[in-house]
């Protein structure tokens, strides 16, 4: 259980698969978001057919609503969601450092007040890690401190080493939790250390010292600073990675990013914008982006992307996905959050196969240059 | 082409099969609405799966946005919205008169303005016929001048005689677009009258002289008057109606109603309750209504309904469809759609069922009491 599998590297980007309690991961991979155990406006079914193998769930969100008891008493994040795949559940750090002005942080945890009821709750290293053994996803993580993107050096110092000192809380909660059943979940480290070479190679030094683990995070990237300081970041960190286990790149999952990423020893990705954009009726195509609201979508009867199979793609015309937004029906939402998905999750497909077959340099060259030629 | 076979008769309950260009209907059945040319947020596949066998469409709506030239160029409501089995378009009638204050009726038509950019507009016999014909629904119905259900006496005779002048110039114009595709699409006349049998025995009897037709509908009912005046109405035009066509009561299809009606001769219903009440998280049970929103489906493993064989009902928990209520998910309300959706189709199966099985009346009749027992 838990284990990784590389079968094929080509430069720093590997093809994998990951072995979790409830199925395989074939790596790189996208992990859709489902914010509150659900992938917005899509159903569980409609997440398999986009090839998704795993799907991330918001412990902060699940934690407010329903509450992680009522998710343990009926069996756990699977049977609540029906989702029978494998899934991850982030720590609830990144949204509980964000809540700017009603939250305070402390050694302990952080106190923050529920954008729901104004409740006042608290999340510490421990919490977080007890709450996501009961939610049961197959991958926890642990309880970090997010910096923004330009934050001072003092501030990425002071919050990597507030993970690091947290991590250990982790995981002895975790290791007490999983000793039971050892099979349930695995906990990942997050390296943090914002935009600074030395203090990325600090905090993952420290933290393969507290392993081994059966994966590792990159987080706090994507938060504001340039793209190129994040392509850099990872540079810096690839060679350092531990190359036996899956490498996450936290946050991080515009079509890009994916292939930047992946060449860059990147193998999971999580993002909100495939579904966010799709509700806003933007489509992502290899040559760019395009806005299904557009006039020049009026009774058109080309398939949205005539390169993608999705379900949207194989089966409407972009005059009746324009049609769906102008009438503000919700399918209009789904039908594009399953094409970007689908766009995404293919994405990795494809660069999945050119690394086993040894062309992905090129190809993801190529791709990128079509691709940021449109704009994106 | 548009052909009706009975296969059997239980009292004034009938079992069929209507034969549509775009595939067979089984009667009785249920029709949702596919207002905008989408049953709300609902896929095609959704529908279909729902066991739906003819959805109908609004012409009003689908004049207004996106146009039936949009439409008619892109090949049709079928290619439009990619449902491939029969469709049925209204003729706009019911939404122009119930634009109170933003039309004037004239016997010409009816001039009003756009809910959506306040242009004016006019509708018309001839071009709610031709927009119909554009639009290519399989069946389309004659525009008729409907009256609030308390209307006067005066009122509803004006109403009922003037859809039968209506009736000529629309049945003109559908004979000249007929002429060369004959087997494109049908026209279905309509009843009215109000609450008023003299009216409605009138409007039957000057309807079947200016046939024959292929189906005939019933409108103006559930229009504000009492259910006891609906059924008084419907059991006075039974006898009358001709028996070798499919009746169509318009606008109506509570779970009930259904019952109600197929036992006083109908054999298609449409409503729009099925869909706005999923909305709002009110499903429809055996036993009467239930909210998915209450605090009692919190934490519950139970199906919404176990009796029931819907997407919904044979994969989500009770507690899941209340946490997507809770977290304002769009899939919640896309859930409870299907499952009222199948709900009404399956009542019509089942009814179909038990007449062709000579057992309907008894059925029906415990059915009913059961279900009114339960406060709807």
């Amino acid at each position: 259980m838990f284990e990784f599998q590389i079968h094929h590297t080509e430069g720093l980007a590997r093809a994998g698969t990951l072995t979790l309690p409830h199925g395989l991961v074939e790596t790189p991979a996208f992990m859709p978001v489902g914010t509150h155990g659900v992938v917005r406006g899509l159903s569980p079914g409609d997440v398999r057919r986009t090839g998704a193998q795993i799907v991330l769930a918001n412990t902060y969100h699940l934690h407010l609503r329903p509450g992680e008891l009522v998710i343990q008493n009926m069996g756990g994040l699977h049977r609540f969601t029906t989702w029978q795949a494998p899934m991850l559940t982030d720590s609830g750090g990144f949204q509980v450092f964000s809540l700017e002005g009603l939250r305070s942080i402390g050694e302990e945890g952080v106190t923050f007040q529920s954008h729901i009821d104004g409740t006042t709750r608290m999340l510490s290293p421990e919490r977080a890690t007890e709450i996501q053994w009961q939610l049961g996803a197959d991958v926890a993580m642990a309880f970090d401190h997010v910096v923004p993107g330009q934050s001072s050096c003092e501030a990425a110092v002071d919050g990597m080493e507030r993970t690091l000192r947290w991590l250990d809380r982790c995981k002895t909660v975790h290791d007490r939790l999983a000793d039971e059943q050892p099979a349930r979940q695995t906990l990942w480290p997050i390296i943090q250390g914002g935009i600074h070479d030395e203090l990325r190679g600090r905090s993952l030094g420290a933290t393969l010292e507290q392993g081994p683990w059966t994966g590792i995070a990159i987080g706090g990237l994507s938060v504001g600073e340039a793209k190129p300081v994040m392509h850099r970041i990872l540079e810096h960190l690839a060679p350092r990675l531990p190359p036996e286990v899956p490498h996450y790149l936290m946050g991080v999952g515009f079509p890009a990013d994916l292939l930047e990423g992946i060449s860059r020893g990147v193998d999971l990705f999580d993002c909100v914008a495939a579904t966010r954009n799709g509700r806003h009726g933007t489509a992502w195509l290899p040559s760019g982006r395009i806005n299904v609201k557009s006039a020049a979508m009026k009774g058109s009867l080309d398939p949205l992307d005539p390169s993608c199979d999705c379900e949207t793609c194989t089966t409407y015309p972009r005059g009746y996905l324009r049609h769906l937004f102008a009438v503000e029906d919700i399918l209009g939402l789904r039908l594009i959050s399953i094409h970007n998905i689908r766009f995404l999750v293919r994405l990795g497909e494809q660069a999945r196969a050119h690394i086993l077959n040894g062309t992905f340099e090129r190809w993801s060259r190529e791709w990128l240059s079509y691709h940021y030629a449109g704009g994106d």
